[in-house]
């Protein structure tokens, strides 16, 4: 799974299946998520109409859930979305934006990961343990302990609802059961541009149209990084950042991918 | 009207009277087609509702409905602002994105088609194909005839809802009852852009603003297909497309569409 | 105040406390406004459901509400939130987008304005025309005079509701009381991006996180300013415009302003 000829093979069916890949998102971010999917090979669409929400799911490959900006009438939408996909048996991918923040969002998320049981959660440290109330882990504040103190709460979520958590940060932890996979690839610019976790989810997605689960999520967890990279690299700031993000996506080649990856158990 | 002259003519004129173009559309576009509106001259309004649609339909040259992301509320004052437009006499480009994938688009689509005449429809093949129920002309399903089993399909609608009916692709059939056009100018990069269909359509409402439908419509189609052109002779992926097209419209000059300029009977 | 160093002692505060600016704002420029926030090095986060905006308003270091795309359940946000940041004390920005061109939005902005106080309210000028009702300093439509006019109209809601008021166009006037500062920079590409008013709003929350309401909103216009034309000289068109205006917010330096700034009384 760690191989870059690998992560090529599910980039290669990605461009040439063009899986579709629903998004029930934010505003903030749809027009980066659906540019990215574009980039890497994927179809995107978008509706969030409990009208047409089931619908949609039907088409799909994939189904990624963000919660970056709820009102009632998505979240309605976001369950039947959740409901129909586990009926059809395709992935579901959770991103619980902003989990912790406030609580109607740590309680949609837990609602949506307790109804139908997603297939990838993707967050950073704090929206992770914002999904349990099991502190015990907890080994302290310091902001450099986030991301080891939210890796036990993924293995407890990852356990319990018999899902793959990905705790995304300067590293990146994959978790499923006992198996933990660690990326180190990626850039510090990349925080400064909004949406690019939201973009990681939907690339979860894409690469979960064609791998299983854990796979699919570190794969796209590598190509964010290695793409990431390589932006970075030519930006001059987040502006020709996100912009470059979207060429590399497109460009990435097996070389990249060879030459970069940094992840490991 | 397919001299480049023409075409640089009509860019004259929305440049000097800045038109008001108003969009009802979809979440993931609005920023794209506002700068896109913005960068060939035109000014961009978003106003969805419907409180205030019909008072902004009347400071505005044209309307533009786009079906891309629906709601209820949203649906209501499409149908508010039509009116209102009919009303005022100012050109409706209805773009439905999506008819044809789930039967709350395809229906919207319909009755907007239907309750107020719109001036010109502007889709993919398989959009267009999805408003008619007729189709006793398709061919097969095979996608590369898809533009030609469309193509009789929006001659029947432009004839019986006297509108103009784009469909847009590799090329695009511009048809308005007997006349059709065809615009072979564009890249396939173009594709891997979210909303460079729903772009075609506001400036498709910027050109009506200045011309008859059936011009605007080849005219708009026209100038996407050469912005989109050069944008690809300079862009290193679809991240740097969606920037050189922006620049591209701004700086659209009579010589690029001279020398570009690929339409015809 | 109008030290370069003053000017960037406030962005070094912003880059180290990385303040929280909530935006309940418009569709269009959301994504633009969080990475303006981000470039610089504030925290965005949008919320607008009424279940959470008092609570996201409780982790914010200034409150910015844009009427730009409105609608019932978000104007009953906007009032939420706005009473929360009273009662908490943090500076509420109001962006009253579009006020003047439908009397919703006339309506809905000069009651925010009336509820609770704001500390900033910045638009173009008429847009602030639109505010008052009062146009007896009015000296003609002529639209070189519009920010003539408008400042004096700046200068009673000023007066009245105790709070800055800021007209911007080709020259920016701040206004509070009987203090006026003009601020000359900035470019005219910058009218041809969308969303560049709604980001300087967004830079008048981050920089009222760090600073009193009157020297942050001259601070930010100055930023704007400046940034836009570093983008300019960089730019061949709105879109890379876009793109070199966030890398130079990021990139932002004390020389840069003290070579540029073209602001005084």
């Amino acid at each position: 799974m760690l191989a870059a000829a690998e992560v090529c093979n599910s980039i290669e069916m990605i461009r040439r299946q063009a899986p579709v890949v629903h998004s029930i998102t934010n505003y903030v971010v749809m027009n980066n998520t659906a540019n990215a999917l574009l980039a890497l090979g994927a179809s995107p669409v978008m509706a969030h109409a409990e009208e047409e929400v089931e619908e949609m799911v039907n088409i799909a490959s994939a189904l990624v859930i963000n919660i970056g900006t709820l009102s009632a009438s998505w979240i309605r939408s976001m369950f039947k979305a959740a409901k129909q996909a586990a009926k059809r048996g395709i992935p579901v991918i959770l991103d619980p934006v902003g989990a912790g923040a406030t609580k109607y969002r740590t309680r949609t998320a837990r609602e949506l990961m307790e109804s139908e049981l997603p297939a990838v959660i993707r967050g950073n440290a704090s929206e992770i343990m914002a999904l349990s109330d099991d502190r015990s882990t907890t080994k302290g504040v310091d902001s450099a302990d986030l991301s080891d103190n939210a890796v036990p709460v993924a293995q407890k979520i990852s356990a319990r609802y018999n899902c793959v958590v990905c705790v995304s940060g300067a590293t990146d932890y994959i978790v499923k059961d006992r198996q933990i996979i660690k990326v180190e690839n990626g850039h510090p610019l990349m925080a400064r541009v909004t949406g690019l976790g939201c973009t990681a989810s939907v690339l979860c997605g894409a690469f979960a149209a064609v791998e299983d689960a854990f796979t699919a999520t570190v794969q796209a967890m590598i190509v964010m990084g290695v793409a990431g990279e390589i932006a970075a690299e030519k930006a001059a700031g987040p502006g020709s950042m996100q912009m470059h993000f979207l060429d590399a996506l497109y460009c990435l080649a097996e070389e990249d991918i060879k030459l970069r990856l940094k992840a490991g158990g």
